[in-house]
């Protein structure tokens, strides 16, 4: 156990707090217990030493070429990849996440895998959309924000989605600006081993150092002024809706895109016919996606959707029995039971009846028994607003419905959400309800599934792991899936009447590297008059 | 004259206001008196009737076939250009935009070549960016967002921008929402007359009629609350930056996209060798473009660097005489007059110092006098603010600095512009100063221009008007040009699993329009399997 404070890595090197405001340690999450380093929670003068030093190489990385970017990308993917022994070690330890299959298996080849798709988007230009109008001598692009995107990242993904090699990171650094990443303080040593990795991908691959920088925590009147600080070009945050629309208002007022993956239940409509042909399937399928990662998935199935008919009470009977016999699940910290706790207070203060309640008092630490809860769909209609509360863990509110055309009044119900799911008959008779309730759900949610649980995002071009206010800050934009997910982090540049040579090379006649751009409207590779 | 107070475009149908808080009429700017018939100032409960019956029929326009929206898109522009003469006349007596020239020249068939445009983004499904993932079963495209857009259009063109024809509306309608607009009181006839040929084309291609709305004013309180309103979908805004502002953080804290088109001062940059090889005309060039539509474009060169040298100094003498010989221009109202008059308070009290201003005494109505100020480059970056206030007029401040390197401090003092412009010398002795400022200035702004004034906004693919905050409220998005601008009111959906037949068309397999697609990375019109 090293007793001396952790170094932050502050304007390109790995140094001591500028000045703490106090101090913490990880913990177990299965006893509790306190476990290694002690960490410093960030002051005021690492804040601004962070935006400072980001704010001044904001431009030079703009300004790399984008071969040098995709390199420092695959190097560093690469040495998570060769990492993956003590990472997932000091993951396992801090999130009490299953080392062989969730992190090992999935998470860390999921993070590295997406460094190296955005490296491809970085040599591919893809994110850029290079538009040129020969015509009116006008060329356009996205390009970079030239200021620093801050990152926030979740207790729930210590690779995938951490501040430092996440998504978010790995689109700011594609757009080429400066990351300034807030680790979710769960899981410090984790973020850090990983920040060290990112540092000398960094250094060997010739970029500022102080393009990527790591604080571990600070607190939130210091968050909320960072947030609004008008040098930074973006921000990125994953968390609870109540920390992440604090601080988009900070960010709104100062003109800052904040770019937010807050709660959402993510309804799944059991439609009649699928029902009658696989109920059993479902509530086992329902259940394994409820309770998988401990239910602590920004797409976890909070709320499903299902008639009262003979097949839609088995579902019921089944799925109680599964939770009904399912053991305490340790979730990430006792404030998080505390959370789910109060979110399913909140749920029977509104009217919800537990249907089941796993086995309880078994194991010590932080530990929430799986719970079933079930409504009336005419309860649901009249208090949408608290029976959507999002209960972070292996929870679940059954919606009663009559039949499928009361379905579609329950979907009208719904806030903002990252998906919604149908689940059909495979005969084609549950075709006519499906139309009538999808465009309803379809305008609600970023990602709409047919007949397959929301959990499980896959980092691909075609996937939105966004959707409507509030589950994130803009309809437009997805969190997951290169190059889309850079999109967030880049501004539209226009060149009017610019010569050639003054020109980014994409806008180039000659095209060299091959790009897809639409020239004229139309997409193609070739390049412009006699440029070849 | 008609003396009964005018119907609002409401619910579907053209009807009295349901209760106003006031009436108003035009003013002739010529004179200042009112002209034409007597608008109601909406109250509450239009603004609430309004927001119902757009909401009513979003889910159907959104599923209306992009034929249909299309051919409203066309007919309109159609009718637009057929009804020129009364147009014209209505606008011109407005605004006193010249009736040849600008309005029946230059800016009618920019608003119907624009709606054309929209067509055509519609029928092509260009905006919305099909983008497929065969192996993961992911298909993805931007689409309708599904609730009303609200439109604010701006003074100073009655045509292009208005909330009832100009990019905005085409957008919003393209994107498949229905859309409030609010028009700017300075010109009501002009946007009732306009709101009556969509009326009629919205009919005749047999969408919902209350697809779109016209309200010509309601009261301060009432645009906020409706801001701030969370059935609107998004909000599109061009007007001053105050009035944006407070939009805005109403439309924020209720998580609605709000796209803006605030002030901006639009820097010049006239590098050395430009300035040896043709000054007097530069200075031409610049007088007009300040001077075009008495100064009132978003795009008017409102700053101007130029360097302390023999043809600076010459430069500034010749701009100097002809804004000294320059006749009083009309603005489109007295308190347009009052804004610019305290502007250029505001810039003198900060240090500017008056060059020329013209003939002042001529004519009555709303007038005010071309004016030219200058200030010292080291007192523009103490005071960046306070000197790049916005006079929405004929108005321009130089900023004289020592040679091209001080230009690169100067660029770093602007915020977020629309537009940069710098000028260079035919023979590439500038370029080394180009590429010196270019970066710095591209960064604050949405279209780099090089060696033409800013005014003149191509309606083009490729065109960016827009640029960083407090320019817009987003620096990733164009109020101009089609596809892009449509972007701005669409949502990102994604479909997971989805069976063909229930997918969007532009999804399916069989790709009948043709349209152009990312299909596992790459952009192809191909079909899908074995499809055709």
């Amino acid at each position: 156990m090293n007793d001396a404070i952790q170094p932050v890595l502050l304007a390109g090197q790995w140094q001591s707090s500028l000045g703490t405001t106090g101090q913490f340690r990880a913990a177990d999450p299965t006893t509790g217990l306190a476990i290694g380093p002690v960490f410093p929670v960030s002051g005021a003068a690492d804040v601004e030493a962070a935006l400072a030093a980001a704010s001044a190489v904001a431009a030079e990385l703009a300004a790399t070429p984008a071969e040098r970017i995709a390199e420092f990308l695959e190097a560093y993917a690469d040495a998570l990849d060769a990492d993956a022994d003590t990472l997932v070690a000091l993951a396992a330890a801090e999130t009490a996440l299953a080392a062989p299959t969730r992190l090992r298996g999935n998470e860390l080849p999921r993070a590295s895998g997406q460094l190296r798709q955005a490296a491809q988007a970085v040599r591919s230009y893809s994110w850029t959309n290079p538009t040129i109008d020969t015509a009116a001598g006008l060329r356009a692009h996205l390009a970079p924000l030239g200021k620093p995107v801050l990152v926030f990242g979740p207790n729930n993904f210590p690779f995938a989605f951490n501040a430092i090699a996440g998504s978010d990171f790995a689109s700011a650094i594609a757009a080429r600006n400066p990351v300034i990443a807030k680790a979710h303080p769960l899981h410090p040593a984790t973020s850090q081993r990983m920040a060290q990795l990112a540092h000398t991908a960094l250094l060997q691959a010739g970029l500022p150092a102080a393009s990527v920088q790591l604080l571990y925590q600070f607190d939130n009147a210091i968050g909320l002024k960072l947030a609004g600080d008008a040098r930074l070009g973006a921000i990125g945050f994953t968390g609870s809706r109540g920390g992440g629309l604090a601080l988009k208002a900070a960010a709104d007022a100062a003109g800052i895109p904040f770019y937010a993956e807050l709660s959402s239940v993510n309804p799944v409509f059991l439609l009649p016919g699928a029902l009658a042909e696989r109920g059993d399937t479902l509530a086992q399928e329902f259940f394994a996606s409820c309770t998988l990662g401990s239910g602590q998935f920004c797409t976890n199935p909070g709320v499903v959707v299902v008639p009262r008919s003979a097949a839609g009470d088995a579902f019921v009977a089944s799925a109680t029995a599964h939770f009904a016999n399912a053991s305490p699940m340790v979730l990430f910290s006792q404030r998080g039971v505390d959370h789910v706790a109060a979110g399913v207070a909140t749920l029977c203060r509104a009217g919800a009846e537990v249907l089941a309640v796993g086995v309880i008092g078994q194991g010590e630490g932080s530990r929430y028994a799986p719970t079933l809860l079930s409504v009336d769909a005419a309860e649901f209609i009249a208090q949408p607003q608290a029976l959507q509360t999002e209960a972070f863990g292996p929870v679940s509110l059954l919606v009663r419905v009559e039949d499928a055309d009361e379905m579609v009044f329950v979907a009208k119900a719904f806030e903002g959400n990252l998906t919604g799911t149908l689940y059909r008959a495979s005969d084609g008779s549950d075709d006519a309800a499906w139309q009538a309730i999808a465009p309803v759900l379809r305008a609600r949610v970023g990602r709409l599934i047919n007949s397959k649980m929301p959990t499980g995002v896959a980092v691909s071009a075609a996937q939105n792991h966004g959707g409507p206010f509030p589950s994130t800050g803009h309809p437009g934009f997805t969190a997951v899936g290169m190059p889309a997910s850079i999109h967030r982090f880049a501004a539209l540049h226009s060149y009017d009447a610019v010569p050639d040579a003054l020109l980014p090379v994409e806008l180039r006649d000659a095209n060299p590297g091959g790009v897809q751009r639409i020239v004229d409207g139309l997409w193609t590779t070739a390049y412009i008059g006699s440029a070849a």
